[in-house]
């Protein structure tokens, strides 16, 4: 099954507007079994729609169309379809219900032009959106599906989970397609294959693992085709159970989540061990707790931070000794564990993570390379402490940072929950 | 002048790379007076790109190619352009020293499919990349350029910039394009537009106003074209100190550089006036910190922070008062005070930034919504608070209390500058 998805909108031509929708397409119907072949951007102009569309559905089963179903005149693409399929536009009842629902929700008044979003092609099965008020459209035609989704990504990404992939799979029958995520942080991508090496062989047929890099992170995405989604969920499951005690190390989540942060998984197995953190930090700036405040309910494990960007900041808030910092400078293990001790006590945490380190541009020298960052987990058991050079920019390095120091953290939970 | 941009690579159908490339060549073409009316992507297949090419080449003056430049196999935009204006592959010398000189750079051996980076067809005009080993092609047929440039984004902008765009504007002597930003913080846009009403209208004809609105700030962009560039930074500039006066209050910035942060302005204010900066954040959980220490050197102005998530640690490491937290709460004029206060003596700076709120999705109530943030400002002259009610996701509540807390600060250093 071969693909072509048109946007529509001039926003786009014009570099507005980055289309985003259109990978996040891409990635879905690859999944499903569908091929991709081209994507093309074209105005909000009648002609350009209509050539697009002509063009299109010679070589291609799926023509799939986002934008241009706005309520304002400048959105002409629903008017376009009904010309090309020389269909009339039709008011749809339950649309219309569904409109003036939505309105009413909002506490207002649903205008003409709003109730006009349920005016459509009367050859056309109505995309219900559950988000907006444009609805999609499902045309089924010669033996080819057009189907025009709105513009707004959250919207398209609704209708098109509910509504449209599932009328794909039933008129192909095209297989059933599940994700199982296994989350890794701390080891490179090939480092991670070598290991996997035998498990990637042993894979049954219907099953691919794929490799999905970040800063300091892999994430692994075990995908299972199949007739029966209610089977593949337990053979991913026992795939991923198979899949753990080769990376015990490294991996800090597994299942499907596919959004699930090293944050976030930090945050919940200090939840679960009613345990309380607190940081100490000098490069990353506050991007740590940050990071960690960034996860809704954080106040429940997290108690707060000291920034100590000036000597005399590491000194005062956080106790560590002036000889210290002179003897063995800020950079340094003694300094980090000084910091990581201090801000434990004083802030009364079983938990708490210090860094200090070199982020760059400026401030490396021979021995210490910008990218070099000591970091120290302070835990009920003592205080651990490690090394790390890191590369990239300013940027990169501070967000390195973070994630590999939470990582670290988790592995000190780990252990002591191990320990028990 | 119309141009077509064809993307070229299997990666963005699949959906792994999004193409922010398109939107950036749209936006710099379209200010150079060229519309952009169509945007493809086809994957790295002969057939494909010929058609492509084939398509693309009526009805547009500029067919602009990215991707498809690398040394591997799977990378065939070059000898199908070959193939498609029928010249032979010739191996360019300057090119080639180019690529012996950046390997010398990273200190390692050009090998053999490297150098080959150097072969080009024979009916093109070599564009030098600065920053990586693919030059971008330049072929001029039939009144039509075709142009290819390599698909990193950073290599395609700087060669865009340093080679296609001057070639582009001295063959079809488009005008010469020039840009100045003023940048707001604390208005929307509607506000802003109508005290410019009378600017705008009053604009000459070479000039316009773009606004560009992101979380709590508006950037404003003056655009001029003209034939001479000299002339036109001096009229931009004038039309620049025109402004000011009309946006006293909200302009942090005004000049070339697009993407000057308010945090950068508030830092290199701090610089200018030898002031030291240290905050308490609680609802912001150190994100104010870290966009102050995103800024390379903010050691010179930047003290540390308190992120103070619980009341006991704002107790404690800020020295607010118990009986304050229990007569007023946590989210207060009376605790935010008394936080940054607190911080600014202990960490002993000119400036300090206090926040507490609640950014959600839960801890809100009657009295005090999601959104309800109270801001202080600690300067040598006393402490200034402002109430704010903010809008969004716990995300947007973040980063627009971060964004419009560095805004009221910038106007405090202002006002004390003023005083003196």
């Amino acid at each position: 099954m071969k693909a072509e998805i048109i946007t529509i909108g001039d926003e786009i031509l014009y570099g507005q507007t980055v289309d985003t929708n259109s990978a996040w397409l891409g990635t879905h119907l690859n999944a499903m079994g569908i091929e991709v072949t081209e994507i093309l951007t074209v105005p909000d102009r009648r002609e350009a729609i209509l050539d697009a569309l002509k063009r299109a559905s010679s070589g291609h089963e799926l023509i799939l169309m986002t934008g241009g179903l706005g309520p304002t005149n400048d959105d002409i693409t629903k008017k376009t379809l009904a010309e090309y399929f020389g269909a009339d536009l039709k008011r749809n009842k339950e649309i219309e219900e569904q409109v003036k629902a939505l309105f009413r929700r909002w506490n207002r008044e649903a205008a003409a032009v709003n109730l006009a979003q349920a005016d459509l092609p009367e050859n056309c099965e109505a995309l219900p959106n559950p988000l907006g008020t444009a609805p999609g459209m499902f045309f089924h035609e010669n033996g080819k599906v057009f189907a025009s989704l709105p513009g707004v990504p959250h919207e398209m990404q609704a209708i098109f989970r509910d509504e449209l992939a599932p009328r794909l799979q039933k008129l192909w029958k095209l297989p059933t397609i599940r994700h199982y995520f296994v989350m890794t942080a701390g080891m490179g991508e090939s480092d991670i294959a070598s290991r996997l090496r035998d498990f990637e062989e042993c894979l049954p047929e219907n099953v691919n693992l794929a490799y999905l890099p970040s800063l300091g992170m892999v994430k692994l995405r075990l995908t299972a085709r199949g007739r029966n989604g209610e089977k593949l969920d337990p053979m991913l499951e026992k795939l991923g159970r198979e899949l753990m005690p080769l990376l015990p190390d490294i991996v800090y989540y597994s299942g499907t989540d596919e959004k699930m942060s090293i944050s976030k998984a930090v945050g919940q197995m200090l939840l679960e061990n009613k345990a309380r953190l607190s940081t100490a930090e000098s490069c990353t700036g506050g991007k740590i707790a940050a990071d960690i405040t960034a996860i809704p309910g954080a106040s429940h494990y997290f108690e707060g931070s000291v920034v100590a960007y000036s000597n005399r900041v590491k000194e005062k808030m956080l106790g560590v000794r002036s000889e210290t910092l002179e003897a063995y400078g800020a950079v340094s293990e003694q300094t980090v564990k000084e910091m990581a001790e201090g801000v434990r006590k004083r802030m009364a945490t079983e938990y708490a993570l210090a860094v200090s380190g070199i982020a760059g541009p400026e401030g490396g020298s021979p021995e210490k390379p910008v990218g070099t960052v000591w970091t120290a987990i302070a835990s009920p058991d003592g205080v651990q402490t490690k090394l790390l050079h890191l590369g990239g920019g300013r940027r990169e390095i501070i967000q390195l940072t973070s994630n590999l120091t939470l990582h670290l953290l988790r592995r000190s939970i780990q252990r002591n929950e191990e320990g028990r």
